[in-house]
């Protein structure tokens, strides 16, 4: 890995964040990538704020004290409970996927009215809904807890996993009746979830937009860094290999990280490096 | 709670074990219970040997802090990948859930072959088939990591659930076939799994007999603390409330542990106490 270019760090739970890592690689080709995978603690999304803020701002730490010119918090979780504690704890920009997603609702949603699908934790805390209702925009969340189960056992096109998809989604659905809203768009409130957009496209009407929060975060990054901060870095060549660009940490099995993670990025991962958080 | 009777600490990542503790009350009628849920950390099923260790060894360490005279170690995982070393660190007997259900299996099957379910580093460790092994019994393992998301998603009666039920244990039986095994017990080796028995026995042919290692678990530890410690305890009548006879720990959201916890338990769980184990 060259030195002296920006270092973007990434930080998830898991493999969920190397969907937003994809999507970065190709908008910052001068840049490179500091992926922190919290493997030993995940998931996330069935634990409480003080847990997951606890490991946030360790992982955090890591991540600065590796070169992180720039953190992106690529985990809805993390971003939903802990990233004022993040902000305030980080010397350098911090980005969370949450503003992003809802920056992308607010920008393609018609009727205003949202639909945001997640994990336990990042519904139960309603961060989307505060976005959202920050923009102008009115939400209607569901808790989907199944479903990074279903992607991690690799059953991307299972017909089980499109009838769980079909049963949340209806049930979702029925629910914005109920409430008399007229739902435009849905957020893929959680990094797995880019994994079966397919599945979520033919599980709703074609009037209703899905919206991946990795390719929203992923626009808005390189649009920040390209006004801000890209001018003074040395431009690079843009054609390093996805090993000469990206260091990838995990903090447990690397061999997990290296089988499943490949799913996620849709590349090999050649090297992960062992940390210990101390959790 | 009382004091000077025999306290049994049992132990898991989670909820599962409470299966374990529903089994064991009933059976133990004078004894008191401490249950450590480490919900914090859960789920150990996808984390490495080390890790596990760990984190089991802290657990350990608080229930002997706590009290415990003998230790259920009500987690498969723990048991296939720490147990040798809480057996070191813990100066009091301990059973785990692994040899419970082998020995069961060796005096259940006529034909000597053995099928096994449970998580991925459960299966990963092949600690049952170590443990079916030296009892002169053949197994075939498998790994079926969607089927603790579905029972902590509450889908305990739901036709996804048995779906995925057929499928896993149809390719299980198909890979039987193929090592051209005859099986006749299928061994649950998961604290979750006993919910499901229902679809399990649904699954597979009548002559499959379905062990429960939570059941095989308290039978065992009831026969030793008959044979070994009960004698010299106080007797109790036997009759205490469950909130007079059990203590339960958890190491993340008391709500959550009170909310999916009574599905386990099979009752209302009053009290919970919240402990910080450091991970």
């Amino acid at each position: 890995m060259t030195t002296g270019r920006l270092k973007i760090g990434v930080f998830d739970s898991g493999f969920g964040g190397l969907t937003v890592l994809r999507a970065l690689l190709p908008l910052l080709p001068h840049a490179e990538f500091l992926y922190l995978g919290d493997t030993a603690r995940l998931p996330y999304g069935s634990k409480s704020r003080a847990t997951i803020v606890r490991y946030a701002l360790s992982s955090t730490r890591f991540l600065i004290e590796q070169g992180a010119d720039f953190l992106v918090i690529a985990c809805n979780t993390a971003t939903a409970l802990a990233l004022k504690e993040i902000h305030d704890a980080a010397p350098v920009p911090v980005l969370g996927v949450i503003e992003t997603g809802a920056n992308e609702a607010r920008s393609r949603s018609k009727t205003g009215d949202i639909l945001v699908i997640g994990t336990d934790a990042m519904i139960g805390s309603h961060a989307y809904a505060a976005a959202c209702s920050a923009r102008g925009l009115r939400t209607l969340e569901k808790a989907c807890p199944l479903l990074v189960p279903l992607v991690e056992e690799g059953w991307i096109d299972h017909p089980v996993t499109a009838e769980v998809v079909r049963i949340y989604l209806t049930e979702l659905l029925e629910q914005a009746q109920e409430a008399e809203l007229d739902p435009d768009t849905l957020v893929l409130g959680c990094t797995h979830y880019p994994l079966l957009r397919p599945m979520m496209e033919a599980a709703v009407s074609p009037g209703i937009r899905v919206i991946d929060s990795a390719q929203a975060t992923a626009s808005q990054a390189a649009r920040m860094l390209a006004s801000h901060m890209l001018p003074g870095q040395p431009p690079g060549d843009g054609t390093g290999t996805l090993s000469s660009r990206c260091r990838f940490f995990a903090t447990d099995s690397v061999a997990k990280f290296q089988g499943l993670g490949a799913r996620f990025l849709g590349s090999a991962i050649d090297e992960v490096e062992l940390v210990d958080l101390g959790g």
